[in-house]
């Protein structure tokens, strides 16, 4: 038995997820980024702590969002896990959802529940966590200026007005953004990554890798369309499909040559946290 | 402001000690040692949180450790990060300590405090969390075979009888154990440790090796001596002064050595950590 709990068990995800390596053209444990770097991860996942234990003690998901993001923002990298957030708060939630709460928690359908019964007031948490750092977000779809996630807490009386949910508004960005799509479509890949991380062998940071290349190798990641365009994201899925059992040094060399170019698979980072939680809570011994 | 606090800023100094890089003879963000990886630090630190955050919350300093002890131990690489917590504790304790709790917390006279005031029970904790991990520790003192630490918590009714406080278990330890020491000194090191990471420039992780190293060249590391014997450790030390202001691969050079020696200065590595978080508390931004 573990003295984590959930909260505790999602704060690790992201400490694992960072520290896997290599993770082409995401900050790992052997590479920084310009202007941002390891140990603004580490303060991040220590600082989001709160806003995940809120969660995990059944408070709402979207005030939970906005504290585990004002906490993660107290470092000087900028954004580092709103994403990651995005995927692990409705996790958290979903294992003080009914049933056991016991160590198979969450279940996909304990999370799916979380979703539907996301409120126009989680919406509101949702854009307010946006005044706190600055994230790159593309244009929003047409006709939905006033919900642009861009304007942060300005944005509320036009949620409120419009009476979206949390899930609405994550139903309205999943065609573009591969975190949104988890939300809307059961957390698929988060689920599957979980599995392929425990069936895996060797030390969980290997797995970790190993796990991202996967999820990098089977879509397109959503992150790097949205700042390069659909083309390069297909040739990086397309080149991370070729890397499925290369040896170590093609796949730095893939790692190198994304960092050169400044092309971060992020999305794919973030559905990769989802997956060492939920890992982790089925029992991935680290 | 941050939300961390003083548990979230025990816990980041202990991500941040075993980050820092090169940290010789230590795991650090770029070195494993054999059955002991970077990943087994970071399930440490989260697994102590609960502990840390009873010891910030005024709860008795014995019963904090061995909650922190038996948190950190939830991972398999065994003994992480026993001494660092034992350096922590007090520190975060004394947070809760009187005054204003303000940012300058703890104070050199606050941890003193905590020391002087610790009794019995808190010696009994600190035996029993003997129980919950294999430490590598010395002999005991002549006399003192019933009150040999290896003994764990079945050392408990010698402690009682006794009358022993944590303060005198530690006293007694001082002369060959360096984090011992610290609690006998007004952790003097840690205080200077931490001014150092303040007045450094620099990404953090930089100064955290800095001051590691600093260390590692002022007094032989305990943990080396009792491994390894005095000579050992003070050719350790002698070595780590001949580095200091030296070039980056001759530090580099010096932690491949000791690595492939089996040394493992592990004592400075937990008066570092000592030292961060006091620099976290007085404002080190990440």
């Amino acid at each position: 038995m573990t003295d984590r709990g959930p909260a505790g068990n999602a704060e690790l995800a992201l400490l694992l997820e960072v520290a896997g390596t290599p993770k082409p053209g995401n900050v790992d444990r052997h590479r920084d980024l310009p202007d941002l770097r390891f140990e603004h991860f580490l303060a991040g996942a220590v600082g989001a702590r709160g806003g995940l234990s809120m969660a995990a003690a059944g408070e709402p998901v979207g005030a939970s969002f906005e504290r585990a993001v004002a906490g993660m923002a107290d470092q000087r990298g900028g954004n580092t896990q709103f994403g990651a957030l995005l995927m692990l708060v409705p996790l958290v939630a979903a294992t003080a959802e009914g049933g056991s709460g016991g160590e198979e928690t969450p279940t996909p359908e304990a999370a799916a529940t979380v979703v539907a019964n996301t409120t126009v007031e989680d919406a509101a948490g949702f854009y307010r966590a946006f005044d706190h750092v600055d994230v790159f977000v593309d244009d929003p779809p047409e006709g939905a200026d006033d919900l642009d996630v861009r304007r942060g807490g300005d944005a509320v009386p036009a949620v409120r007005e419009r009476g979206v949910t949390l899930a609405d508004v994550m139903e309205l960005s999943a065609p573009r953004d591969g975190v949104a799509a988890e939300w809307t479509n059961g957390f698929e890949r988060t689920f599957a990554t979980a599995e392929r991380l425990l069936d895996a062998e060797g030390p969980v940071l290997d797995r970790v890798a190993d796990a991202f290349l996967a999820l990098l190798a089977g879509e397109p990641d959503t992150l790097v369309a949205a700042q390069h365009g659909e083309t390069v994201a297909a040739e990086v899925t397309d080149r991370a499909t070729d890397l499925h059992d290369a040896p170590p040094a093609a796949v730095e060399s893939f790692a190198e040559d994304l960092v050169a170019s400044g092309i971060n698979p992020g999305t794919t980072a973030d559905v990769t946290a989802g997956g060492i939680f939920v890992a982790l809570q089925r029992g991935l011994a680290v």
